[in-house]
């Protein structure tokens, strides 16, 4: 019973769109042995791609001819665009884990990919990453433990793509970066116990670098930003305005992090405080990180006769590991 | 399959030993209306037990008559002297969950307590509660996503009761409070993205409060305590005499915490840092809110048709949960 698992091979791998996570995920591999990269597929002509690794590049319309080669396939596409149709068609054909994250359309999707994956006989992990993801394993371990608790998500100090992506759009504007900063106040008040309600204001700041093309009108720019609807207006932003070279030299890189705070009470005035945080130098790479570590254990649920849709919260923790469930006793209890 | 899940009725738990976990787990029981306690089992005569709740209160000797009326039995005993013997003997009748820690025995532990839930057709969940329990699932968590990541943990604020006992031993002590305290700096190098090799007086310092007997010798007591080999030898320990009446106003609580840290690199340079933390104002009511939840996922697994021997890496997290699945993807996800 509590004896050693082994896996008689490796893990075959597939990743599908090479972007910023696909790479992640390629990079990544090499430090889970117990798993292979077999093929990487795009919709781009599979000749102009260059990779890392000298796996094969497939075009999407090939991949027919991988069933039963792939034992796990992440998709690595947006959630806005690629994963709607993509998620089905792959999970039809092979495991899958992808990082879905568009909170209104969480059910809808769920439903197409739980059909697909029935269909192919396979499962399909989805909302994986770390928000949605790690951050909602915590959130529901909070609510378990602590069934009254009041639980609160910070984002942040990190770069938002969408909100950079948004500044890219106004007129005059080159390039931008999007820091989304929580605000100390209201960190240090729920761990120290408070429930308060926050508004939007009082929970994130948006700090925003911009370069400008030449003769922009800066002051125009600024106001643009601030008062943009959704993304900054019910915030407190402040633009600074840096030349190409100090964009290059200080914000190239894509760090990111949060907090996950519960606070309840199990008696009069008996406080609990549980935190989760997470800092990261980079986003896709610990993004693409937790990826793998689902790709795994959705393996193994499907050795086991799982099959159809399933998230986070179906994945028993033992699963994630390529450690042996002895070792998980002597070592890790 | 993203359907509804509904219990058909209260899940029926019985209370095992009524010290502080046993008196936790009635408290926490009311914030769980999913659950109702049946029955609480005592080794001592029941006539000499106040319990707060009106249920019928039964003498371990007559644990028979209740075979197939508890779906979950909460084993509150001692991990060094009650559980390794209680710990089968329930397994064998109920689906058991108990806070065994004694990490050396972990394994020889498992090994009776699946015998028995075998050979009873049970579950018996064991090592549940913080340490271990959450922090053994944020340790393997962070070693799952990060496998080259160095894990820290660290304990406190908080009242150890070994270590109080320990100093309560010394003669002309009269009573003793030690709180376990993580050195700041050792925390703070660790969430800066350092992985060093620490010393046991680097990671924690002791604080001991002590009440002594009239005309004791306090320079020979705090001499003792600070020498005490295992306990308090390899530590910076701080001892302050105080009155028992300060001892009853300020440090009658039993608060502790501590987190748990992981570090790792996803390529050269490009830190990860992941950190668990709790600060409790109730040690035992939130070991037994954690006891609760776990008892709930038991049941559940049990229904599912598990057996034998598991431990929190066996869990799915929605079973923790009286939430629905439709509700987990809608609220948390």
């Amino acid at each position: 019973m509590v004896g050693t698992k082994t896996t008689e091979r490796k893990i075959r791998v597939a990743i599908v769109g090479y972007g910023n996570l696909g790479k992640g995920i390629e990079s990544q591999l090499s430090k889970n042995p117990d798993m292979e990269l077999v093929c990487i597929f795009t919709r781009r002509d599979p000749s102009t791609l260059e990779t890392k690794s000298s796996v094969p590049i497939v075009n999407t319309l090939d991949v027919y001819d991988w069933k039963n080669k792939i034992d796990i396939a992440f998709l690595c596409g947006g959630s806005k665009e690629d994963l709607p149709i993509q998620g089905p068609d792959f999970a039809s054909l092979f495991n899958t884990v992808c990082s879905f994250d568009t909170h209104a359309k969480a059910l809808q999707y769920a439903e197409s990919m739980n059909k697909a994956a029935i269909f192919g006989d396979t499962i399909a992990m989805t909302s994986i990453g770390w928000d949605p993801g790690l951050f909602s394993h915590m959130r529901l371990l909070i609510k378990s433990v602590l069934p009254n608790s009041k639980v609160y998500t910070f984002w942040g100090k990190g770069v938002s793509q969408g909100h950079s992506d948004a500044i890219r759009q106004i007129k005059g504007v080159k390039d931008a970066r999007q820091y989304t900063i929580p605000v100390e106040q209201a960190v240090q008040r729920v761990r120290n116990g408070e429930t308060p309600e926050f508004t939007t204001r009082e929970k994130h700041t948006r700090l925003c670098y911009v370069v400008t093309e030449e003769g922009a009108n800066r002051s125009e720019i600024e106001k643009q930003i601030k008062t943009m609807p959704d993304y900054f207006a019910d915030y407190n932003t402040t633009v600074i305005f840096i030349s190409a070279e100090e964009m290059l030299k200080n914000h190239s890189k894509l760090p990111h992090g949060g907090k996950v705070i519960g606070v309840g009470e199990t008696s009069d005035g008996v406080k609990q405080v549980i935190e989760f945080s997470l800092n990261l130098d980079s986003n896709p790479e610990f993004t693409s990180s937790v990826l793998i570590a689902y790709g795994r254990a959705t393996y193994r649920m499907w050795k086991d006769g799982e099959r159809g849709y399933k998230n986070f919260s179906d994945v028993p923790p033992k699963y994630l590991s390529s450690m042996n469930y002895h070792d998980i006793i002597k070592q890790i209890l």
